[in-house]
């Protein structure tokens, strides 16, 4: 058999499981490569932060599959499903449905295997998704409504044109080549404990999860999801929570996770989990001033898993995957000024002037000996419920810290002026 | 001779040079250092990077020391300036004067090594910045109007108590440990031809250069710095532009170099360049948004010198230093968005509307049929120059790209409305 996979896999599971020889087989095969270089996929460093530390109580080792040149691990599963190819197959080319870190990885991988690569995207997908995948040398086509259509879509080019469908997750390749990220963390730090994986369809948890329990048969497993989109948390725990909404981790907000991984994960995970967005956005920014790298929502689940469930992880060793970095710079600038707001670095006053001069000069002396930072300044008198000759004025300042924003409106208030916060 | 350092600097000195025979003693002592262990400062990362080799024409390495526990190379000079300290003059203390990375350097390996550190900060000093170099460990004592006050106040703190004074870069034991940086890179990626490194007081550069060329005679060494801080570009160029201003590139905004640096720096540098600010800025976003890694300013310029000179770089094998990560969040939130700006995925838009019902809505449905998406709305009515029923107003919006941008002005137009560009 060359071409194991997802075309034979339906025949390698039944209602209850999967065929276990056959995956340890693929996994097998996918080490010796992983050892022959995987293609040049970068073994990417595996880091330890004593400031994420301290703040979560347990050693963190995080390892910073962000820094692969596509920004996520996607590379690795792509990379091992079309390593498995017959050249005759391969001749045929191959193809997926993806808008974002999947469809980089099998361009990227594509290309330097010598395979033609066609990948669906929706259409409306945004034009700099389209020109990075067209740059690695794919065919994008664009394709369908949403991402099911694109989906149908790429099956059905398949189908008739006898190209590899690489799916995203649900495949023993693909879920092994992700498997790997576990054993370059177990051979940089042996003695992690606990691994955090995100999941999403299941093919990093699966296949990480498989290869940890190979190397540490007692290695403890944690699987994460969003809270919007719990759709293996409601299997795991036999809940019912409904699945849908916007998250800031776009790249786990799967619907369905994979049959295979279902059924991996189910048996393999020790502890199932869910974070809120404000922890995965709280996450993202740790680890873009603590530790100076870049993380998607996806990459920061493991984190704001650790954050919200300190006493899971206290005084062990914990492993997380910052799996992805590929995130909108607008959203990010927006994260920033969000975690200034919360912090009370940057903030709001709503302030009472009586219409007269010299009213903006008063507050503006006070805010500047008090040494904040005036960045924006809006009246409002006519719809203001107040008389006539009062006036609200918004003005957003910044301060060094909260205590300092504290000790900018007692000033305010010293001076005599009426002043509440403005934060809507 | 226990204490080889800042002290006995001058005696190593003379007008014309400098004690060489004393330098190669000293890098080898923090050569050993490095081998055993180097107090656990990280050896970090040096990545490729093939978007960035792709967009410069020359083979990209980056030494990524934003992943250092303080976000900067800083701790590597402060440690080996420390560990050369014998036990009883590390009794009496050490001291420095610094608001940033020198002093969580300095701070943490102070602590680490046992020795009390006290270190002195200008007056207004942010209390984030006091408050995580009290975190480590350090006494911090605000004194001075400004850096220069400061360090003078460092200066006779350490007469009076005989704490010894941690200079941040114009010492033997402080630039060695700088060099290490030079060893690791060289040593990941053995033919780098080319070394790019910023240049402030000159420590990491005269570190660096010390250590490649004794591994490697030939490499090429080339210094940056910020064009409003030319202070050593004027030394080896024999020029005299002026120095000054607000640059993003804080941490090599230095005045005079070393009297140490200098001597080797004139010596050692195959070039010296310096680099806009534009283009500071260009570099660190492209760290961020090709790398996911986090720069500042300082860290950047060794990417901006070859964004600016590509043709000095082509082909070659070229080591960059990311020398550090810490920048402020807001600061960092509006470079974000001034990059989409320039890439034409955010604009402002003017359009003069007859001032009846109905016009928002016609403007907005153009809008939102051409794909854009608002963020903001401003009218401009009592202090427009056009007739009275005519209004101007602001509209703020994203695009995909500057191809789809155009396109939705294009729509405007067509529409019947006048709209220019509103960037001010």
């Amino acid at each position: 058999m060359t071409e194991p996979g997802s075309q034979t896999l339906a025949s390698n599971l039944t209602h209850t499981g999967f065929d276990r020889a056959h995956l340890d087989t693929t996994l097998d095969a996918v080490i010796r490569w992983h050892d022959e270089g995987f293609g040049g996929i970068a073994r990417t460093p595996c880091l330890h932060s004593e400031p994420l530390s301290q703040l979560t109580g347990t050693q963190i080792h995080v390892k910073l599959e962000n820094l692969q040149q596509t920004g996520s691990f996607k590379e690795r599963g792509a990379y091992a499903r079309m390593r498995a190819l017959g050249e005759d197959v391969k001749a045929r080319g191959v193809v997926a449905a993806s808008a974002g870190n999947h469809a980089q990885g099998v361009a990227l991988h594509g290309r330097r295997l010598g395979a033609q690569t066609r990948i669906f995207m929706p259409l409306g997908t945004p034009t700099i998704k389209v020109n990075q995948t067209r740059g690695l040398g794919a065919d994008v086509v664009l394709e369908g409504e949403d991402f099911d259509a694109a989906k149908q879509a790429a099956l059905a080019f398949a189908d008739q044109s006898g190209a590899v469908f690489v799916h995203p997750f649900d495949d023993p390749h693909v879920l092994c080549g992700q498997g790997m990220i576990a054993r370059e963390m177990l051979s940089i730090v042996p003695d992690l404990d606990t691994l955090v994986i995100p999941v999403g369809g299941g093919g990093l948890a699966s296949g990480m999860g498989l290869m940890a329990r190979r190397i540490n048969p007692d290695i403890r497993l944690i699987g994460v999801q969003a809270d919007l989109f719990p759709s293996f948390h409601n299997l795991y725990h036999q809940r019912k929570a409904p699945v849908g909404g916007v998250t800031l981790a776009e790249g786990i907000a799967v619907r369905e996770p994979g049959t295979l991984t279902r059924s991996l994960l189910v048996d393999l995970l020790d502890e199932m989990l869910v974070v809120d967005e404000a922890m995965i956005e709280r996450a993202l920014n740790l680890f873009l001033t603590q530790m100076r790298v870049l993380a998607e929502g996806a990459g920061a689940v493991g984190l704001a898993a650790v954050l919200a469930h300190p006493d899971l992880f206290r005084g062990g060793k914990t492993g997380l995957v910052l799996c992805g970095g590929n995130i909108d710079t607008r959203l990010l600038s927006s994260l920033l000024l969000r975690d200034l707001a919360r912090s009370n670095r940057l903030a709001r006053l709503r302030i009472q002037l009586i219409d007269v001069p010299g009213q903006l000069s008063g507050v503006s002396r006070v805010i500047s000996e008090a040494g904040g930072n005036v960045t924006d300044v809006a009246y409002h008198k006519t719809f203001s419920n107040l008389p006539a000759k009062v006036t609200n004025i918004d003005i957003s300042l910044e301060a060094q810290d909260a205590d300092h924003m504290a000790a900018i409106i007692t000033a305010l208030r010293t001076a005599g002026f009426t002043v509440e916060r403005a934060d809507y």
